[in-house]
């Protein structure tokens, strides 16, 4: 007898599921504007702006591991990912919901620990918890969250509309996340092998804050807006410039020149990487989790950048035929992998 | 030293620890109609009509279990649960999202049966799959699925608005999915006994697909608005009806009278009730996940719901200190006890 056929999800890679899957997905309901493949979805339900709809899920044992990960930091971190994406289509987020799976493990003072960073970040960034699902869960922590923004019809920034001759911006530093979780597991190796080790984190706390408390941001899509700007493509940089732009640069059909000394790295994060032996740059560029933005802008609008805080410009966008590449400090030039994440390999 | 303070879960329950994280909410911003503690949350972004978010997330060991709810049915359940509760608000699912945690003892080939049966929800209930988020897991497979929808702001319809004297209804029968999990888990055991019995399935096929593969009652909220009936408060049935009138009386501020002769209940599950040695109007109380409706109307309007086909009228809305009762066929008078899901106690 034939054996059903098995494809491994590894072989197709995350992206490569993704596409498979909804590949063939068509949009019927008159209010569906964009589907799958941007950092939130957009609908038109008649108002005067847009309506956004971003979802993430964070899964105990992939995204994060409780042996260092405060609940009240995850639950934080949880939000703000997801306020990231509204970020990243030019939007501002409104009301967020929660759902959660608990095991037994957890006490009703673990749980409001999580649910205090939860609304901690909905107060800072002006969001109203407004729903969500509480389960138990047989094996570990899962948390899943959807944001639910606005967005000007004029002011709706998609991944797929770069243009060759566009600036690519990016915003704060790149590499800390990574660097900050290569800290953390660092350590908890440690004390797995001697429970007596004190952590020794004190010179890194830049690092670790990035990893288990980020910030998504919004000062930045206000800046836009009080300078006149609508960049030309935008996505959040969740899992690492190279893989972000290389969504931008797929879905907008164009290829990208990255300058080495346009890519902004925190000190900190420099010299973290040369004690863990690994190259900052590619630290900053397959990192990850550092959601800051990635976006392009019409050259003639480089003005309106160019005085604002904590944005970089970090090369340009080229025609596709010419591959989205990396021109080094020493001169060299480097095709740039998207790696993706590669949970589903593990 | 003092050891911290821990409370378990189960000391509080599903509804109490909710209200025990969300009690201090705030809703802060303009657009936020209704947060936590209706099906679906409210807002307003201004358009004719109020947009609905609803969020359930089913995991595996709790909600279903892949031994014998095939993956094409917990796709088309997973989306369904939710427009249940868009439905349960009187308004119109539009667009889903659906999160996905997949461990690689997942095929593609699996994964497509899943999404197979996610796009034929969508299909069926005319809405859009418009994002998610798709993730490796350690342990078992979770799906968090949103709904988007609208609602007429003069139709919008919610738990805390029942009156005293309202005609309490509720559409379809109850118990049968409550009694096709019970069948399915009897086979499993039969066969984790005996690995060569057949499954004895044959007469209970309603009952089976009542369980594995439900449907909301988007035809029921067609006919309110074609009979220029909005009840005065609604839910969906997912917790069974004592649950769920418990949700609606205590929100309104009301008690209930129910009949047991106007508590519908479908022959097979009768029959099957009492082949179990239970008691059919407790399954039908107490099963959960008919994702029937349960709504109450003024009494004047009771010629809107009298013809329609499908609704029965169960009981009657009292005053507050009268409780919530059930009369039943021998004349006898109960307390109807709320039980709400008990997973956070296994």
């Amino acid at each position: 007898m034939d054996q059903p056929k098995r494809t491994e999800i590894a072989d197709l890679g995350e992206f490569g599921l993704i596409d498979h899957l909804t590949g063939d997905l068509e949009l019927k309901q008159p209010s569906s504007v964009r589907g799958v493949g941007d950092d939130a979805a957009v609908v038109d339900y008649g108002g005067e702006a847009l309506t956004l709809l971003s979802t993430d899920m964070l899964l105990e044992g992939i995204h994060f591991d409780l042996m260092y990960a405060p609940l009240k930091h995850l639950g934080y971190k949880a939000v703000v990912v997801n306020l990231s994406d509204i970020y990243a289509m030019n939007g501002r987020p409104r009301q967020v919901t929660v759902s959660l799976g608990l095991s037994n493990r957890f006490s009703v003072e673990a749980v409001e620990e999580l649910y205090e960073g939860i609304k901690l970040a909905c107060t800072r960034y002006g969001v109203d918890l407004i729903g969500g699902d509480t389960n138990s869960s047989r094996q570990g922590l899962v948390l899943s969250v959807a944001a639910l923004g606005q967005v000007d019809r004029e002011r709706v920034t998609y991944r797929n509309t770069a243009r060759v001759g566009d600036l690519l911006c990016v915003t704060g530093n790149l590499g800390a996340a990574f660097l900050g979780l290569q800290l953390l597991e660092r350590e908890k190796q440690l004390y797995l092998d001697n429970p007596d080790t004190q952590p020794d984190l004190g010179e890194s706390a830049y690092l670790i804050e990035r990893q288990l408390k980020p910030e998504a941001r919004k000062e930045m899509i206000e800046a836009f807006e009080k300078n006149g700007l609508v960049p030309t493509s935008m996505i959040d940089v969740s899992d690492g410039l190279a893989s972000d732009l290389f969504h931008i640069c797929t879905q907008s059909g164009v290829g990208a020149f990255v300058e080495e000394s346009g890519v902004p790295i925190h000190p900190d994060a420099q010299m973290q990487a040369l004690e863990f032996k690994l190259d900052p740059v590619t630290c900053a560029l397959n990192g990850g989790e550092d959601y800051e933005l990635l976006f392009t802008i019409a050259p003639e609008e480089v003005d309106k950048v160019r005085f604002l805080p904590d944005i970089y410009i970090a090369g340009e966008m080229v025609p596709k035929a010419d591959g989205i590449k990396l021109h080094t400090k020493g001169g060299n030039i480097h095709d740039i992998q998207a790696q993706g994440w590669q949970h589903l390999k593990a």
